[in-house]
């Protein structure tokens, strides 16, 4: 069992926490496909070339739809060998631009659940990625004003909850965080001397995915939806 | 006169005031002109239109490399009429990689001036840009130690100053802030009620750009260098 009495600080993680976004990139992703469709022979060669890039790139783009649209550009490039036209490379530029304004999708249960967390405890909003981009999303959600804290960090691991915590003066025994990554939300919490709550989503990004062996031995809840938080926070407080 | 007697918090710009930045914005602009030579007639051409889509794209893009390469792409398609290569494509991505990847360079007198602001001080930066570039940048320049507190923003505005000084429970009468750009450093934090120090550079980009008349009115000093606001104020420390 795992002891939420001590809890005074909730934080959420927004993408595909709060509001749906892998699901976009992987639209995204099938519409990139459709573009340079005659330039492949079989569709996962998008998938693979695609991921390979966005590893590579990772240390200088970071997370993100701009680092995401340029790894698409240079993986049509290369399986095109450069034949890909300037109108297709708009095209897909056009595409990360509609992601960038795309309408915010708050996921089942959120809007309410974010309300009644925030009545109770201080409320943290803590997602990884690009600035801009998640302030514009958060700024569109029209929950942005129930969080007492918003921080977006370009990673999440151990260093930076114990830094995070430390610069809100937050003792790790009072926090809670919950999110859909075990890789971002749960481990790295866990390893910082929080709690935390998994609340996976139907769909993870290949970079957020754990083995079972990884997060083996973690001490830590998994919920269907953030109302069931809400739910287990109330029925702890009333024990 | 500005009395500066009350100075507890000094906040420094980053771009352009703690290491060179516009620079190499100017050259990889240079030679992305090379690179699609063959396409324009007149050298102003691709000045122009990049900062076009530069300004088109900020609301959907912010500030930063990842945004401005993405502009550099639209702007080589429109001007080649579509006919940029592939190759010539991944020339401008790899340039933008440089700059991502490119040495930090610190400007003169900005190692020990920060050294010593530290030790009087609670010194922070405030930068604005890409999260994941502003850190990295940081992180390789040899001085992110002396900050107490690091801040990057997406946008430098009147708000921006007021919310980042309730945060961290700064007196506006104790905040001073030093920087390259008047629009962003000077002209808010002043509206913000704190005091600005200008220290140009020799290249300011075209969006950061203000007139006379907008900063006309306004009480703040300019300095040459950053070692001249260390002068400054151990001199009014001791008057």
């Amino acid at each position: 069992m795992v002891d939420f009495s001590t809890i005074r600080y909730v934080a959420l993680d927004a993408d595909d926490t709060l509001w749906m976004n892998e699901p976009i990139f992987v639209k995204t992703q099938d519409a990139c496909r459709d573009i340079i469709d005659d330039f492949i022979t079989d569709p996962k060669e998008l998938d693979e070339k695609l991921y390979e890039y966005e590893k590579k790139n990772l240390r200088l783009f970071g997370y993100g739809v701009k680092g995401f649209v340029l790894s698409m550009i240079e993986t049509v490039i290369e399986l095109s060998n450069g034949k890909a036209s300037g109108s297709q490379i708009q095209q897909i530029i056009d595409l990360g631009k509609e992601m960038l304004d795309h309408p915010v999708h708050l996921l089942e249960t959120v809007e309410n659940s974010v309300k009644v967390l925030a009545e109770h405890y201080t409320l943290l909003c803590i997602t990884k990625g690009d600035l801009f981009d998640q302030e514009n999303k958060l700024a569109r959600s029209g929950i942005a004003d129930h969080f007492d804290i918003v921080e977006v960090v370009s990673e999440k691991n151990e260093q930076t909850y114990t830094d995070l915590l430390k610069r809100h003066n937050i003792p790790a025994d009072q926090f809670l965080m919950a999110g859909n990554s075990l890789k971002s939300d749960v481990l790295p919490v866990l390893q910082a001397g929080g709690k935390a709550i998994h609340i996976p989503y139907h769909t993870t990004w290949e970079m957020e995915k754990v083995s079972e062996h990884q997060a083996a031995g973690y001490n830590y809840l998994e919920l269907g939806r953030l109302s069931e938080l809400v739910d287990l926070l109330r029925t702890e407080s009333q024990s």
